[in-house]
């Protein structure tokens, strides 16, 4: 509550910024309009030295008013004066280079790259760890949700045992929209796209691997363990049908696409993103459209959760301003890249290991004795039924068999979905969803 | 992810703590059971020398294992190896001495004590700025949700607009059960005390006061301005009616006791607790139970919600945890002094000045021309209509008239009710609450 001058712990950094699209123009707005309130609030004073891109004859939202515009991200690792590179170009290829020689000319870092973080983070990591530098990342995970510094700072003191992250905007807003407006997945995709919440390459968002990229790196900074991208489970939204939304919906279920990471009792961690069926009334199964959520289950906070929107240029550009600050204060020592170690090496469980509650419907014929066979099947496959529901007959001779069971092995369910599919031809594959406990 | 040696920056603090009670116990599990991990983690060695208490007597659940066991603070003081007092003696008396004799002796401070640095704090930061130490406190305010932090650090490049907070367990459980068992409010109390959500004397909670003192350090993070901590308006739940409950239940809101702050575009702020409507369907109105959530508008985040348990031993001692962390790394250069200042020097808005909607009921006669005076005595006062429910006449003389209104001012509406309750004396007096936009 000091109100007078604060000249003792002033800290000054130089910055150069690569990358001038959507997000760096919001990293120019924040750090060119508000660097006098970021001084005083934080007693840091961030210098944007250079913008640097290839491309400047687009017109861009936001003019550049004090920083000088290049071209080449050499001339800003080659100015004693900056001390952070701030890496906006994107892919994983470009941006890695990128980052490696700027580590290797002394530069800290501030990213927002989840997939070159996912996908080839570590030997950057152990670079700047080398050198004594920092990587401040908490842009590349939900940047509207402080997340990353929640989980590596404020859970320091406390061991976090499982993590349901609502991760990605599009599909949640896709799904969103199937549930509460009985839209097909195309219709609410071409919505999505309509107003901004999903790209003209969605790609990446629908598959999951978005998703997949995130909780990877939420896992390691929780867990202290390193995965491989390559074992993560990962099972888009693009087969979901709005058929199962509704039926869920009757059950109390609402479909989410989550990402899990969970540190079993016996030290391995699951890894994965599918689509899970949440109950009514928790607190993920209302977060809706292209907000983001993640839920953390910890020993000594218990359940907590953190609620915001996902990404976005203006929430981005925050989160990187936030990390350039954390830099500024602690640049005698770097610390944040500390956060990041994996001494716990714990094994993946492989995603037949994973146990969970299922969702599963069948198309099956309409004749007696067939509800006892898959009960049969499930039985002898070590699955327990929780509850049945047997639609009324429809036009065609199959009709649909609704399933929830109790836990079950996945290695089990996908025997048990095997033979029951052998038993019953159809032209309709079985649809099984998991139901999160 | 770097997996090898990590000496270089290796911190080690040395740490006593006063009052070893229900939260002092937590701190001490997890500094002596968990200072392993603690130090893998996050690079910090937090050395747990003395745990200082008058009580020797009183059995506690939790066993000191390595620290000592002393009686007097000054001993403590002395020490040349301790780096951080632990506040953990309550109260705003001797807390204070102790505090501000422990950074007269150059000692940094990590407090819960929320009581204290609402209405105290003042000196004690400004003490800690000039000796160029840091006060951690992120226990103080909601210990399961690391809201300091989010405040303070991850929203440092934003502009927060409004803070709408459910920052006392205790009468958000008894709200809960009223809801949604139909419980009398002397009825959900007795219940929560049961169960250890209530204390035995809970004034504090019940009047609102200890939303207040988390609302107020709140709002001076956020808006980097000192508030007076009498100034803030405070209206508890204790005359909190049933009935009132029930009938907006029908109207599709949740009533909750909201602690809110809010910089208006005049450069006002309002920092008031009030039981408030809120609208299902908004984040807020899920919060159940003992959890506390604290709902965020900022600039450039946007909407962002931090919801976990509000206090307890375990979430209370995890916030303690990583403050000394956080200490331990900046120990040469402290920061955390610096997100405490009041450079804004915004002026508090009085209760009269505030505009909200509100939820009104008065027992009327059950004549003719009743409704169309109320509502002429609203409109004279700018008050605008915005819904009318009658209910079935009762066997009595009076019927409830319910109404909410359109964004109205405090005073105006003080003004009607005094000028409606004149016109129809009747021995209940009407009700408002307030409506969260």
């Amino acid at each position: 509550m000091f109100t007078g001058e604060r000249k003792i712990f002033m800290h000054r950094i130089g910055v150069a910024l690569v990358g001038f699209g959507t997000i760096g123009s919001g990293v120019v707005k924040i750090l060119e309009d508000d660097s006098e309130l970021i001084m005083k609030k934080a007693g840091v004073e961030i210098n944007l030295k250079y913008v640097i891109d290839k491309d400047w004859q687009t017109p861009r939202s936001v003019e550049i008013k004090r920083a000088r515009k290049i071209s080449d991200y050499r001339e800003a690792l080659n100015d004693r004066d900056i001390d952070v590179i701030i890496e906006l170009a994107g892919g994983t290829s470009f941006a890695y280079t990128l980052i490696e020689e700027a580590l290797k000319a002394g530069k800290n870092v501030v990213t927002a790259n989840k997939a070159l973080l996912a996908e080839r983070g570590l030997p950057l990591f152990k670079l700047a760890r080398e050198r004594n530098l920092s990587i401040g990342f908490e842009a590349s995970v939900c940047g509207g949700v402080p997340i990353i510094r929640t989980v590596g700072d404020a859970l320091v003191g406390d061991r976090v045992l499982s993590l349901y992250g609502i991760v990605n905007g599009t599909t949640n807003y896709i799904l969103t929209r199937m549930f509460e407006e009985n839209m097909s997945f195309a219709a609410a995709l071409k919505q999505a796209q309509k107003l901004g919440f999903a790209e003209a390459d969605p790609e990446l968002d629908l598959n999951g691997f978005d998703a997949a990229h995130k909780i990877k790196i939420l896992s390691e900074l929780a867990f202290n363990t390193c995965i491989n991208f390559e074992d993560v489970y990962v099972e888009g939204i693009t087969n979901i049908q709005l058929e199962d939304i509704k039926v869920a919906s009757e059950l109390g279920y609402v479909l989410k696409l989550l990402a899990i990471a969970k540190l079993d009792p016996d030290k391995t961690v699951e890894v994965r993103v599918n689509p899970t069926l949440v109950q009514k009334g928790n607190q993920l199964s209302s977060v809706r459209n292209e907000f983001n959520a993640v839920l953390i289950e910890s020993s000594y906070l218990g359940i907590s959760m953190y609620y915001g929107r996902g990404a976005g240029s203006m929430p981005t550009a925050s989160a990187v301003t936030a990390d350039l600050v954390d830099i500024a204060k602690s640049i005698r020592e770097p610390a944040s890249t500390l956060k990041y170690s994996c001494f716990n090496n714990y094994p993946l469980k492989s995603i037949g290991d994973i146990e969970t509650r299922y969702y599963v419907r069948f198309n099956v014929p309409d004749k007696p004795g067939v509800l006892s066979r898959i009960s049969g099947i499930f039985g002898v496959n070590n699955i327990s039924i929780a509850s049945v529901i047997q639609k009324e007959r429809s036009k065609t001779d199959y009709v649909p068999v609704i399933m929830t069971t109790h836990m079950a092995f996945e290695k089990d369910m996908i025997r048990a979905f095997d033979e029951i599919e052998k038993l019953y031809f159809s032209k309709q594959r079985g649809v099984k969803i998991r139901i999160m406990e």
